[in-house]
């Protein structure tokens, strides 16, 4: 077993012996979902004040909101939440490549098969070269999805890495 | 603003005021991912033992590893992750429907133009009728793509919403 195996069953002992919370249900009970990016550096439940059965959280490379599309559809139309918190953050890898960039390293560090695998998926990385303006058109997406009905509130907001704050932009 | 907006800049303002972590860099110091369900009874940072900027934390509908892999090849490619702890866990949303019962739905309360984005897109929700089967089918997923290396270890685990404890099946 792997250290961070062993740090996730200790962790688990520990959480599961103060555990008070069996009884929650299914839907999240505040009826929200939060999307927000996969970096190490961002704690939502903390930083965005989520307590534990409220909402849905979705995180993904950069806070995607159309790589996120399935969820965001199950949640809003098999779960009932009503309201999407869509969070970007400072220092985001995403602002640092291009999809070319991407396929190269996949290629120099992992070889033609999986380079010949990504083009087979066409697989976009969905990278980003200015932060506020990528939430601007991620909140803009999904208001004008058809996949989220107008009675969907949709708002978007940069958390800053640096300062631990949560801005929003629109 | 929204009751829950407001409880977003509450929340931000109460966390950032006594925030110490802004020098932590942008690839995660244990060089691991988890990914887990966008489930509001989960909080990974607690059940699982993640320290903040330890690790990249992907969430989506199910812990689909189909559906992360571009965040997956973003985290092991370009920011050096090594490891993947994959969680799902009892009493799945995942478990309850079919495409097919998710393709009615969003017909009945959407209406046809929405149904015809569903079609356009080829939007499959992923859903899986057995968990632990679904982790073992996730995992296996991950050690034969071809865009994650051998060198990454991958371990599927099962988080009880009732318990609070975390177990591993694969």
């Amino acid at each position: 077993m792997s250290a961070i195996q062993k740090n996730v069953e200790a962790a688990s002992e520990a959480y599961s012996s103060t555990f008070t919370k069996g009884h929650l249900v299914l839907p999240p009970a505040k009826k929200y979902l939060v999307l927000t990016c996969m970096d190490a550096r961002i704690d939502p439940a903390s930083a965005f004040g989520i307590e534990l059965g409220d909402a849905h959280v979705i995180r993904n490379a950069g806070a995607s909101a159309v790589d996120a599309l399935r969820s965001i559809v199950i949640s809003e139309q098999l779960l009932g939440t009503q309201e999407i918190v869509l969070v970007k953050h400072t220092g985001c890898g995403m602002l640092t490549f291009t999809n070319e960039d991407a396929y190269g390293i996949v290629e120099k560090n992992l070889g033609s098969e999986a380079s010949a695998e990504l083009n087979k998926l066409k697989l976009d990385f969905l990278p980003f070269p200015e932060l506020e303006q990528a939430v601007k058109e991620d909140v803009k997406f999904l208001q004008e999805s058809k996949l989220v009905p107008d009675s969907v509130t949709v708002s978007g907001w940069i958390y800053a890495v640096e300062t631990g704050k949560t801005k929003r932009v629109v």
